[in-house]
């Protein structure tokens, strides 16, 4: 049986990164990363724990990709650039081809945004995934909760939705097509963080975050944070293509409180709205204006037809859910 | 019921910190730590989980601060001054008087060694406890494995071997009067990491790490990662106040590879004597010369009168262990 030392060495170290950036990666007590002035560290830290986060049996590849996207996404939420990541998980065993997989999907998408592996902790226990990654941005330039001001446009990036429509097609909450739900689950198991546009959103964005948990939660908090309300145009949010297919009373509340989406939800002021569109052109992503900054706290929502919406709906919250 | 928002808010949440070294902390999607010129961040990580780190029903309290201090442990084996941890974890559910005396443990520790809290993820599943520190250095400072000479003196801080001692008590391994017990259990809940004695080992120390997984095997992974080995004197080897009252056998298999230590392992040029013993003086830690760094690889255990040893001991490991 391997040991934990051998299951380190074997899945984990790469010989050598192209940046190495850390002084020194995996194999001391610490790692170490080199600092630089006018610079500031971004830090997030996410937990997937089986059962709750993905279900039992999960593809190892895909597992991989969405512990690490998870975590991406925090800092493509602040404007951060992807430096390195440590990686905590407990196994309930060695299953070699399991590990295999799921440290090809995690460093594939690692790789693609130039993120190393400096270090982390395995043990034995019910499956977790615990990744704390970490990012820099120039002192002032993060994109912030507490940041949107009255006026603001609302945007948000991608889609919303389809990751929400297959986990309640995968729980039997009705019946997907095959070909659908394949397509749907994209979104649901390998989320692409939007990195390259949070990178781009620097300078003109106000405030930002990712959609985590369900639009109009999240949205909540740049709100909360910002002492300031917003007014939502729930039929120009951009629905997945294939919960486009969808009831419209669907559309809504999976565009508005579906969860697992990993958009980046930010304001910017009305006279940037060329420059949100250019950075988005120029980081491949599409972004669509979906309300308003106010004065007036709350959330008013409103239909295509500008009249008010009265959906009884909250943000997913891991402890007061079922 | 307590939502995971107000949970974070209740109990990990605190209005200022004295030195408020993160830019933004919890509550953003990234926390935002300010980097400076000539420093190094030192980042480790490791994951609690119970049945395998802690029993279940462990003391919350004392729970809260070995999770931390375990992580801290690895900052002072690096010489590494803490500055910020981030906490994530997982629960079964929400548990108040939980919640609070944990966060307690873990801040009065925090608190001891000047460690803020600025992020973390919390989120409901089989109890885990995963913490990332950070800590700076300066560039070059750092106390790293890879560092011993041929020469050098070994040294460890403290005592080894009571967590071990209560370990087996607890697993009625053997009996162990009330007394002895709760003293030798001191070690096993509530390790004090030697963060002073890392710190004043700065420039005096060739190689440090903590000792977590037994002495013998901790040892090894310096030997291997500095291309040397050692001889080791056993009988000198510094075994806690309860574990003095055992058999010899027992003193020597769990000195040698109890677990659960959190002392440090360093070793330094004979010509640092002086300068090793007032370090641990201004650090108010004990520490004991135990053995030397020699060419031949391998480690070699010796007697008290000099004599080798042939002890069949390994260290600890997570995955090869029942």
């Amino acid at each position: 049986m391997l040991s934990e030392f051998d299951l380190i060495a074997r899945y984990f170290v790469r010989p050598s990164h192209p940046k190495n950036r850390a002084t020194l990666g995996v194999g001391d007590d610490c790692a170490l990363l080199t600092q630089q002035a006018g610079m500031q560290t971004a830090i997030s830290s996410d937990m997937l724990v089986e059962g709750r986060h993905f279900f039992a049996g999960a593809d190892p590849f895909k597992l991989g990709h969405k512990s690490l996207a998870v975590n991406l996404s925090d800092l493509a939420a602040m404007g951060a650039e992807p430096v390195a990541f440590t990686l905590a998980f407990s196994l309930p065993g060695v299953e070699e081809e399991w590990l295999s997989q799921f440290s090809q999907g995690m460093f594939a998408l690692a790789d693609a945004h130039d993120c190393e592996l400096i270090g982390g902790d395995t043990t034995k226990g019910p499956l977790n995934i615990c990744i704390t990654v970490f990012g820099r941005v120039p002192i002032g330039q993060a994109l912030r909760r507490d940041a949107a001001l009255v006026g603001d446009d609302i945007w948000v990036s991608g889609s919303l939705g389809d990751a929400r429509l297959a986990l309640g097609a995968l729980y039997n909450e009705y019946a997907l097509n095959a070909d659908a739900l394949d397509r749907a689950a994209i979104h649901l198991h390998t989320p692409q963080p939007r990195v390259a546009l949070g990178l781009a959103l620097r300078g003109i964005a106000h405030a930002a975050l990712d959609v985590s948990d369900g639009l109009i939660g999240d949205l909540g908090h740049i709100l909360k944070s910002s002492q300031v309300g917003a007014t939502l145009n729930v039929d120009a949010l951009p629905a997945g293509a294939m919960l486009q297919q969808q009831p419209l009373e669907m559309r809504r509340r999976f565009t508005l409180a579906g969860g697992d989406d990993y958009e980046l939800c930010f304001t910017a002021p009305a006279s940037k709205r060329e420059a949100v569109l250019g950075a988005a052109l120029a980081a491949g992503t599409e972004v669509t204006r979906i309300g308003v900054i106010e004065a007036e706290r709350g959330t008013r929502l409103l239909d295509g037809d500008g009249r008010p919406l009265d959906l009884n709906i909250s943000s997913f919250d891991h402890f007061a859910s079922p």
